[in-house]
């Protein structure tokens, strides 16, 4: 019979309200021979505070055991800029080698969007996710001095581009369109333009049924508010897949509905699936957060285990809570009282 | 009696028939006692073609007796990526120190923008012009095998972030709403980050009636599209700054109008003036490229020279030719010469 054996990371500020609701739809959508174990781990701001532990060796040894990883949220204003984001979600995302961060932007039937006239928005944001200026290389000199000097190191392997642009054409061979564009701004980042630039072009031709191209990322944040169909999965760096799939969230729908995956396609590591919001504590606590991203990010989770049946049921279950949902206020735990009762339906 | 000296770039594509326009209404809007002198330089695509030169030491030195330049657009398919943006571009902006890289936005009556609901914009983005991501610094090792690795190295010291953001200060201290956003990324390039904030906390402390706040620049380009009239003056790094000022031309009426100028507030070297948009050249030469953009460009330059009242002659007769635009389509040439028949009328 087959198994599941999650590790649950509820996290901060909404965390734990959106991960109550994300494993309420899980339940609810695998078939009774799906033997459905989970674990929750105490990580984030609270364990910090306690301890000023954010991921330890022995914490990575107990995930590493779990088929994959469920995250609400990880921040809280009590905690310095950078320790969590590098103590504890950077350090994950390379210590399981997460470098395919998969972030898909669907702009859903009746859900408001702030670009006029409602484009067809439905691409797929394959973003770097162990590389990049986000090695954590670089320095600081003479710090707190007028002398000061800081810099940062985007580092860049051949090994790294490769394997995530192959990851990419993939994807975009198994789509109907077919069509991969490459992101950077190889123009004046020319070292590591070269090195995105030639790989890309070199692992295209063995997917000659895949339409490509390139554009700059300061270019694609115009095309995605003037024209985001003409995206259908985009292959970019770790900075810059950052920063555009922000913007991909915000026209389609907002990060509400924004899931993503941290993927180790091998599967030597368990892959990690959050929403693509943060904790935000203004709203934590009193049932507003909406869930949908969470369950849309648990979609993600069991596409990657091989669920897809109960994939699709669960983005057509929010699907069609979107469309329906009007103008009703609904807290947290009713949005996922409804999901949950759709995808079992 | 006063003169204005000027550098004329035309460049490459576009650039030729937008600056035509641009200096049409730079003699259409000066006082008879001003005497505008310039001189054409024949830099870009064609050169480089011809020469392999993009930008020689001497070139420089006759670059710099004059008061300002004014450019239309660098760029040609021809040329590989990187050579004339390195080689011209960002030569000209290290040489001449042009750190204050300026970049209006305002969402004019009448203008088209993706956003639906017509929100409000009025902002400035100041752009760290020679640091960052821009330096040139890094380099590639085992170039074209599978172990290349690629670096970019962001340089940012003390003294190249507090000019910039005092600059800034100063700009938002000027305006009705004296409000300043950092725009960085200090939870993930922590040490540029801290240099960065904690260099604008301390400026902060000369501006006490200016209010200040931070974000990511992730979350920015979510705020541009969801709420843009959040923002009245952003500073940020010159990597960020790239981004967002091309999606804050997109979003307040497109690269058609966007304007900036490259300055060196010192006044040692010559600042620059140039439409954002490029040397487009899929329409170069046919006479349908706006030269509204440009024509902002030359008040700007006309701001930095201290003629304040014919910048805002000139800005008064955009707007006023947007407002009235409708669908009409005009020539280049058809709206250079309305725009000068409105700025002397
Ligand atoms: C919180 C931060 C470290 C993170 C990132 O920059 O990757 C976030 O913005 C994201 O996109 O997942
Ligand atoms: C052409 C390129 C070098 C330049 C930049 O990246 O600064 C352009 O995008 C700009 O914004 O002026």
């Amino acid at each position: 019979s087959r198994s599941i054996d999650l590790a649950v990371i509820p996290g901060d500020g909404i965390g734990q309200e959106v991960v109550a609701q994300g494993l309420k739809v899980l339940s609810a959508v695998l078939p009774q021979d799906v033997k459905l174990e989970t674990k929750e781990f105490d990580f984030g701001a609270r364990r910090y505070r306690a301890t000023g532990e954010t991921l330890t060796d022995a914490d990575l040894e107990a995930l590493k055991q779990h088929d994959a990883i469920l995250l609400g949220a990880i921040g809280d204003p009590s905690v310095p800029s950078g320790v969590l984001e590098r103590g504890f979600l950077l350090k994950l995302r390379f210590a399981f080698d997460h470098h395919v961060n998969l972030r898909p932007s669907k702009l859903l039937p009746g859900v408001a969007t702030p670009l006029a006239g409602q484009p067809e928005i439905d691409f797929v944001v394959v973003r770097e996710g162990t590389e990049g200026p986000y090695t954590g290389n670089g320095g600081t000199i003479r710090k707190g001095t007028p002398h000061e000097v800081a810099t940062e190191v985007s580092v860049n392997t051949a090994f790294g581009v490769e394997r995530v642009v192959r990851d990419a054409f993939a994807r975009a061979q198994a789509r109907p369109r077919k069509k991969l564009t490459l992101v950077h701004k190889n123009n004046v980042l020319t070292f590591a333009g070269h090195l995105w630039t030639n790989t890309f072009n070199k692992v295209a031709e063995e997917f000659p049924e895949v339409t490509t191209d390139y554009i700059h990322v300061d270019a694609a944040t115009i095309y995605l508010v003037t024209d985001p169909a003409r995206f259908d999965v985009i292959v970019t760096d770790n900075l810059f897949g950052d920063i555009i799939t922000d913007l991909a969230a915000a026209v389609s729908g907002g990060i509400g509905v924004a899931a993503s995956g941290n993927i180790n396609p091998s599967g030597e590591f368990p892959s990690m699936f959050e929403p693509v919001h943060g904790s935000a504590p203004d709203i934590a606590g009193q049932g507003k957060a909406d869930p949908s991203a969470t369950v849309l990010s648990v979609a993600l989770l069991l596409r990657h285990l091989g669920y897809e049946a109960e994939a699709a049921r669960i983005e057509d279950a929010v699907s069609a809570d979107l469309a329906e949902r009007g103008t009703t206020t609904r807290t947290t735990e009713e949005i996922g009282d409804a999901l949950a009762a759709r995808v079992s339906g």
